[in-house]
């Protein structure tokens, strides 16, 4: 039991925490800050806090959790703001797509507090943002990847572990390396992919009217092209090598496939729509796959 | 009202036809016909067809209305098969994802009977295939193509259109050429995406480990990725040229984002997920967007 959550970043993330804390009777009482004064009253309003900081250090002050739910590449920043509040018995924790990143920023900017800081990434989300979305359940049967340094206090890492199971959260630990190159091959291309695509159509005459026609499996592929641009560009600058790693072995899967097509290569076309398909028919999200 | 439903293809889509025209009121009996005797078996079991035909040429046999619903590539096949038992009043139609090959397999195949012909494109579907997953509400609020001929004759085109809006559809149509570029844009070239990008991952060593992380992103993202391998080797074999000019666009588009990741241009990148974001969450399925 928390006495008090420092909510950094009341956005969609930030905001389905407190919920999610609060109805898993997790915490007295929600202090929040938002970059844009709009969004702390909203949250207010919302119930998602229950008191408004103007400032992330008043946010942190006399906390006993800390959440930084705020784009990747303001991780440094924030954690420098709230440095000289934290003590030894304060878990932080982060939010962010990326943990190589987050991690060099913590061990920059925290030193003696480092022990404090637990990386977490909630594999949650919504192709919409904003507190008004926040949604207690949003981390119930999703896996949250924690990615501790060798410095992270044990006891910090087992609270947060506890916390995130309380929300009905898988908890999975692995490095901040194993985490980007996983979260870029199955999360970042993925939606590097879905924002290319809706560009490549959108560039062509009437695209509009083309984009029009489509169908419940555009609806599906696309969705996470509607994603927040400030949030996606933090991740894929972050992770930058990682990403472009992917993308590279994707387009050797597509000029693969393209070559079967100009070819006519029925037979090989099929075995390789064959080779996705059916690991993508036994694929169950957050499970250990046959195979491995 | 018809008579009589000559069902030649009992899959998932064939067979919701049936369901939906039986739910309508427009139909008094379906014989159906299936390559695999044991589908058309299921099928009748099932209450989607009353009568298993042994031939594609007895399933049509009597019908005052005629569905295919096969694989596009074997579209020409199907119709010799069948045109000798076509009457001037019978109503045959396709389900097929392409247009253009269907429409010339049509001209090659039925001749005197082409004005029969109403070539169609239910814009619906699952990644899962065959008749169990029949559902009679498949084609509700979703678009129907139809691409008629220059000699298809005008009451079949205004019966075929009752049909489909009488299960729910809204029908649009277009010329065949139209509708090929249209849904290589918005379907084929998803679908080959989503293969590619399974394979993508799948090629790497421990593809299955990271397949294990993915989270809801990656999930509707790559949906599509589990369809049929005959029915989408057809489709782009049939349309290559419109999918690999898309794919080309595509790759276009990709490639800028990428060189805008390589050199940390953020405000760039931004800008480029901002235009796909918008664009994404303003667009509802089946209806003219904005800017059209």
């Amino acid at each position: 039991m928390f006495q008090q959550l420092g909510l950094i970043g009341c956005g969609l993330i930030g905001g389905s925490f407190a919920l999610a804390l609060r109805q898993a009777g997790l915490v007295k009482r929600v202090v929040g800050y938002s970059k844009s004064p709009t969004t702390t009253v909203k949250a207010r309003q919302l119930g998602v806090i229950d008191i408004e900081a103007p400032s992330a250090l008043l946010a942190a002050s006399g906390a006993d959790l800390i959440l930084l739910a705020v784009p990747v590449a303001a991780t440094e920043a924030t954690l420098r703001n709230i440095r000289e509040m934290l003590k030894p018995e304060v878990l932080v924790m982060d939010v962010g797509s990326t943990k190589q990143d987050v991690v060099d920023a913590a061990r920059r900017s925290l030193r003696d507090m480092l022990g404090c800081f637990v990386p977490a990434h909630p594999v949650a989300g919504r192709e919409v943002s904003g507190v008004e979305h926040a949604d207690a359940n949003l981390f119930r049967d999703r896996q949250v990847i924690l990615t501790p340094l060798e410095r992270t206090q044990v006891q910090h890492l087992d609270r947060a572990q506890a916390v995130w199971e309380a929300m009905g959260s898988k908890v999975v630990r692995m490095s901040p390396e194993a985490h980007d190159r996983a979260f870029a091959a199955v999360s970042h291309l993925p939606h590097l992919l879905a924002f290319a695509a809706m560009n490549g159509v959108l560039g062509q005459e009437q695209g509009n009217e083309l984009l029009a026609l489509a169908g419940p499996g555009f609806r599906d592929f696309s969705r996470i092209a509607a994603s927040d641009p400030a949030m996606w560009r933090d991740v894929l600058l972050a992770n930058r090598q990682e990403v472009l790693a992917q993308s590279k072995a994707f387009q050797q899967a597509l000029t693969a496939m393209e070559s079967l097509i100009e070819r006519g290569d029925g037979e090989a076309l099929e075995r390789a729509i064959r080779h996705a398909s059916v690991a993508r028919a036994h694929w169950r999200m957050g499970t250990p796959q046959s195979g491995v």
